[in-house]
């Protein structure tokens, strides 16, 4: 049956692309509230578009944006019941300048591996999710039907956290029952060798705003009598990590699962090139993490602490004598196996109060928090896209970790009890969350013939 | 002589605060372009000003905002030579939301003393320098001419850093021949007790931008391997001080001349009420600088390292999990004799090269630099300007130091080889480079009452 398939995604590429593009067009940023508007669209968009494939569809509303849910029967009996997961936010396109193109203008550009599509979101997510929903496309208009039952969730706040997500998946639980759960959001390991991610990374994201004076003061009558809150807010999140990249907050590292000595073999038997890894990076040499840890590692299975964003006191043209009154910092921490995010808030606190000079007072902001998560890699369902990965590709998956974080593969298995299939289809230099994030046209072809293919693995062959 | 000019001084009080206003009005922000145009009209303004009271008055390019000079012959003879000195350019106003009314619509409200006049520029150095203006505008109109010669300097960037006034003097040191410099842009001691200023804190103002990746990078897929340049950025702001407040760069202490037993006591004597310093700057507890050194010494004689500002990354509403490209602190250190700030550039280029991670890069911009200065407190000037303010306030004046710095000063002393005289009419509260900046309407009436005098001190007694 999947023959077929495959050849009308083969003939219907084009149209594909036009879709895909259609979808690009909506600057659907989920962190911005002057785009509340576009994200409706988009989330009206993917109704539209999951409707004639035999969905029954609609948008459901959270106390942020809303969720798009979708529900196939599939041929009943015995056959499997996928949750596909895919979020149709994407992330700002500052800094608008560095872009080529208008971001949200698509463009099909020409690179080594042949076309590229060049905007905000064109693979993180709605690349990503674009091929699964063709390759539903093609099943269904191939068969008639689809070949396994099939819910559809598609979320509006990937990108600051899916604060939302949590209520809802536990609202909505009994109708999100499933076997397993399918997310397109990972990369391979190079374009011609597919992956399957077994761990991610969780995510803390903190925001620090350090208060001095009630109101702006000139430093020359008094500087060197009055804490100075950007001082004071430097030298906090200098003292958040040792001069090795080690974080400083009590505890942080007390509850780590290490990666067993056959995953540490697995990952150096990839023979990861560290030196193509950081020019694609725009940078001559490695830094800020664990000396004394690979590449790899530092990025799979060691947690971090980056400063997104700082702000404070005069920031334009020229000079400004001034001792401000705060200043604020985006730090964010990626988790890893057994770090529990309530805990770390706790130390940070206690770490900003023990840190804070008198004179100043720290705030704590809590944007977002998910721990980190691991898949059994001996599950059927990763047996079944490590064949269908064979059949497209003719060459055998890697097993990856990710440095990124997708809270849906911890609260499918917390909230649903089921586990994640992470099948994605990036290259590690598309750029997501970058200016000029593209997305190779052969990746997402061949990406929506895998998932036609695990969709054949996982059809009743009774049938 | 000098009492109908004080008489006049007192009548036309209300005319005066008219002319101040008018020149407040004029928004002649020196470090922001947009305010090219006004720039130049307060510099018009001052011109039309001085030209009624007998002064051959110009503007005079430069290669930023322009200087008024003017030249005032005086009675010939004997008649000693004053330099008046002050800056039509003022702070940006922002924040501009913590303003109770326009910062360029000058209001006068009631407060402790009586009325108070609230705009940028209000005292800094607008009414300030208005204070000698109206002196020897109730000279001039009393006497048809003033008891001494006089040149009027007013430059447009002394909230910037005076960079074009040094190579200025340098051209035109022979027209600014004079055996004195007057500025009045310091503090009193308090609303009834006159000062007088005899050291000033230098200022050494630096940008440091920190580079890591070209371009934006998630930190999902990169953070632990990259060097991350806000972490980078915050960690060598973090080490410029140490725990005590010291500053770290090597040899920053060096050269320090430090106060005289005298001067400690001196100071010890006036007996400052720490806790009202620090409840007038909204922080309930002193910190930012030396622990071991008392407010006042802290504040005269000590150098300190204040970041002013800081940006980078994301800065918006929300979550967004970006390793940037670059991020920027301004940065600017004041200064005590005998630190010479050109060694200080050295050898903080130095710290940063030595601070900066792998995988980063600090580039280093210096806005201005001027050194410290002490002026000698047995002048005849001096002498007569304490004999002209216990005359008008019946209260001897204060020897104060000052935190503050004021270019001119020691560039009256380089260049054209003449001590500057600091008579200041500024209370501590005045919330100079603040929002809601104001100066009392009795300071600045009294302020110009002791110009008056000090000229008919100067004045030459055998004519």
């Amino acid at each position: 049956m999947l023959d077929s398939v495959l050849e009308r995604i083969d003939a219907d590429l084009e149209a594909a692309i036009g879709r895909w593009s259609e979808l690009l067009k909506i600057p659907s940023v989920s962190t911005d509230s002057a785009y509340g508007d576009d994200m409706r669209r988009a989330a009206e968009w993917l109704v539209a578009t999951l409707e004639p494939l035999g969905f029954s569809v609609e948008i459901r509303e959270t106390d942020g944006h809303p969720v798009v849910l979708g529900h196939h029967p599939g041929p009943g009996g015995d056959a499997p019941h996928l949750l596909y997961y895919g979020h149709y936010d994407v992330q700002p396109p500052d800094p608008v300048e560095a872009w080529h193109a208008a971001p949200f203008q698509p463009t099909l550009v020409d690179g080594p591996y042949g076309r590229q599509m060049v905007a905000r979101g064109a693979v993180d997510d709605k690349g990503q999710l674009m091929m699964w929903v063709e390759a539903l496309r093609a099943w269904h208009a191939e068969h008639g039907e689809l070949p396994v039952a099939v819910t559809v969730l598609i979320e509006g706040e990937e990108e600051v956290g899916s604060k939302n997500l949590r209520p809802f998946l536990e609202r909505a639980k009994d109708e999100l029952a499933a076997d397993v759960c399918v997310v397109s959001d990972t990369t391979m390991w190079d374009v011609d060798t597919p992956a399957i991610t077994y761990t991610l990374r969780g995510l803390l994201y903190a925001e620090v705003t350090c208060r001095g004076p009630d109101h702006d003061l000139h430093s020359g009558f008094y500087g060197g009598a009055i804490a100075n809150p950007l001082n004071a807010l430097a030298t906090i999140i200098g003292r958040l990590r040792d001069a090795d990249g080690r974080v400083r907050v009590p505890g942080f590292y007390d509850d780590i699962e290490e990666p067993s000595r056959e995953e540490l073999a697995g990952w150096a038997a990839l023979d990861m090139d560290d030196q193509a890894f950081l020019e694609g990076a725009g940078v001559g040499v490695s830094g800020g993490g664990e000396a004394d840890r690979s590449l790899l590692e530092r990025l799979w299975s060691r947690p971090t602490c980056d400063v997104n964003g700082l702000i404070g006191g005069f920031t334009g043209e020229g000079a400004k004598t001034v001792i401000p009154t705060h200043g604020s910092a985006k730090i964010s921490f990626r988790l890893v196996p057994q770090q529990d995010p309530d805990k770390l808030v706790r130390a940070l606190r206690e770490f900003l109060d023990n840190e804070t000079p008198p004179g100043c007072v720290c705030d704590l902001t809590i944007h977002s928090s998910a721990p980190a998560i691991r898949v059994p890699t001996e599950s059927p369902y990763l047996k079944a896209a490590r064949t269908a990965l064979k059949r497209v590709y003719d060459r055998d998956a890697v097993l990856m970790g990710c440095g990124g974080s997708i809270p849906i593969a911890a609260w499918a298995r917390d909230i649903l009890g089921i586990d994640t299939l992470l099948m994605g289809f990036s290259l590690g230099d598309d750029g997501m969350h970058s200016p000029n994030e593209k997305f190779e046209v052969t990746c997402f072809h061949r990406g929506a013939r895998s998932h036609a293919a695990l969709l054949e693995e996982l059809r009743p062959k009774s049938r």
